[in-house]
């Protein structure tokens, strides 16, 4: 056995922030991945708000990797808070099981050290974040098929139609995540209805922002779905599924930082799915100002909603018919189209709120805020918001996914 | 300090079940109970299926209190399988927690020790079971304000509507309980729709049986309802609130057996109180053999129903307008009565599969069951599950507690 020096013992034994350096050491411990006495290269590439992320390079045998640390805080605009490091376990289990129930569509892990809260994985930086892709006018042609694929099993393996319900129950105490759900249950279905510091409202809407604020029916049907989002263990949700937490080429699809990972309705994660492409297709009246182009590329983008959707609901049903485990669910007339009805519902209802909370909470995206051009951004985003506002009040009566489709393209024509 | 003999360690951190000189010496060790020196006489009074129950007593002083020990197996008609010991730390933890939001209303806990499963009690000798005291003719006239208080104040508080949303998150954690569930989820949701070694089908219903295993549309329903069961972490629950774990006097309501305890929706704990007082209206055929009493007391049961459902509504909606501690719920106009009428449903909807259970699947009632007269049973069986599936149909849509009222009586006029 190797004699371990006490330094090394406290190291192993106590949390710290990494540098680079030990990252690098690290790096090397990984069995059979870089060639013994390669010259690693490190860099750290987080943006430093809630974890640190080092890329580990060899460069003479082109092999790379990525380190994620979860750091005790959260920074988020200029201010600090306390964040629980289990955070970094959540996401390195969730991960782990998606690689199982989705294989190719989520990082390797190559390792997680629950002491440091790191997370060693597979480096992606041939991919670019789907979320730049799409403002710069990339098609995906694969991904509604890889992300379809990807919510199918991952929502319907670890529900109680797809999983022993006693083994469930175990996963549900597993996946307690109070923290990081606090932030969604503020910043998205809270903040945005009320006068609160955490928003932020571009000045040029605030109009509509009060609007928002005055209108009591829209509460109510945000306080059920909110309520959903509390009460609601539909199965083991990613949890934050937008544009910026996938990876993707034209040909690769990966979805990455699960830590707000919980169960969950379902519909959650197909919602923020489609909130973002509907954001973007916001976005690109600036974007591609070729009127064809952009014409084309919106058609793109309602088309792969579509194509989400219904290869979703096919999947889902395939599995449900093929692997269901639940006998009364499995045998019962109607029951599997009374549940994917309410899951589209839930879905189009969850996008509406993840579009509003965009617009004027904490946190916007680039698709829009990034547009240089003040009238077109303010178009943009009173846009979403009638796209958002309609979508939470069909949250219980929609029909099918035409109705989001034919919701978002009225909302631009305007 | 003390000197404690090996053998008294081993004891201390080992579980064995109890023998009654066992209990009296644990007994003697609650501080301030019973007299130095008292002779204690003990007696192991429980059924021996589930759990020892030992009453202990000094009758110099005329103190005495109750020991409950889970027992690491389940025996029901015959068979035995294992069952989780963490039951008693549930059991307990529950009992403890409605000490403090329904204070009165269960027995005081003096003990719990978790290495021996055991929760040593409040002594209830002097009330009865209130299933007993119901097929007696006893009227409980202080039981609707009793019953509604306990379920209001012990499902308000740990809602996401009474206890910080984080907390409750900890709690569900802490409440996780897939064995007792399993028991829930198979015997009320499952077997009795379907051909199963766990019904008990009285031979002279089987056409009435046989029709429940055929009503596709029924089963639809009660998969919606189950998939609440399975998913809907809206409140802790009781879990098993039938007139068998309720302990009575005309003055006094003590709720025992939390041991089903965990975060489910709330309409199962109204339900299956409902439930069980309808059994008993349906039992009165045989029991009140004189019509002007019978009409009386079934008056009284149905009355009780009104009343207890009226006051839990006025007192849950009190707590929320008083201590509710969510802005959104608190301040969204429609939110309320949206939220009490889909509690109404789900009471009705549970309270008929808790009806149909008690008639088909394993465990019945004695209130029906005890009933001599095959004839008269008959009768109160299939008035019964007529009265239970009408109730399940009504899942989705009742709108007041009188078309629960209603069905009764319509029901038992035939």
């Amino acid at each position: 056995m190797e004699r371990i020096e006490k330094s090394e013992v406290d190291e192993l034994t106590t949390y710290h922030a990494l540098n680079e350096q030990e990252a690098i050491e690290i790096a090397r411990g990984i069995e059979d991945f870089f060639p013994a006495g390669a010259h690693l290269a490190c860099r750290e590439i987080g943006d430093g708000n809630l974890n640190l992320v080092f890329h580990i390079t060899d460069s003479a045998s082109g092999k790379s990797l990525i380190m994620k640390q979860a750091l005790p805080y959260a920074k988020v605009v200029g201010e600090s808070w306390p964040l629980t490091l289990d955070r970094a376990r959540i996401e390195s289990e969730k991960l782990m099981l998606e690689g199982q129930l989705a294989p190719g569509l989520v990082p390797v892990v190559y390792k997680y050290d629950p002491v440091l809260s790191l997370t060693v994985m597979e480096d992606l930086s041939d991919h670019i974040i789907m979320r730049q892709g799409l403002i710069n006018g990339t098609k995906y042609p694969l991904f509604a098929d890889h992300i379809s694929t990807f919510m199918a099993n991952t929502l319907f393996y670890t529900s109680d139609l797809g999983m022993n319900q006693q083994d469930k129950k175990l996963r549900v105490k597993d996946f307690i995540n109070p923290e990081l759900c606090k932030i969604t249950e503020d910043l998205i279905f809270d903040d945005p209805y009320t006068v609160s510091a955490n928003n932020n409202i571009p000045p040029a809407i605030e109009d509509a922002a009060e609007a928002l604020r005055n209108d009591s029916a829209l509460h109510l049907e945000v306080a059920i779905l909110r309520d959903k989002f509390l009460t609601n263990a539909q199965a083991l949700l990613h949890g934050d599924l937008h544009t910026g937490s996938i990876f993707a080429t034209p040909a690769s699809t990966k979805v990455i930082d699960p830590e707000f990972a919980y169960f969950g309705p379902m519909g959650f994660d197909v919602g923020a799915l489609f909130a973002n492409l509907i954001l973007n297709y916001a976005g690109q009246q600036f974007w591609m100002s070729d009127d064809e182009a952009r014409k084309d590329f919106r058609g793109y983008l309602l088309e792969s909603i579509e194509d989400i959707w219904t290869q979703f609901d096919r999947k889902f049903r395939a599995l449900w018919n093929e692997n269901g485990i639940d006998r009364l669910a499995n045998s019962t007339p109607g029951y599997q189209d009374y549940y994917m009805q309410r899951l589209l519902q839930d879905s189009i209802g969850f996008a509406g709120c993840k579009i509003v909370r965009r617009i004027v909470g904490l946190a916007h995206v680039a698709d829009i805020d990034k547009i240089p051009n003040d009238e077109i951004r303010e178009q943009a985003q009173r846009a979403a918001l009638a796209i958002g506002t309609e979508l939470i009040r069909r949250n219980r009566s929609a029909q099918s996914i035409q109705e989001l489709i034919d919701i978002t393209e009225t909302a631009l024509q305007r």
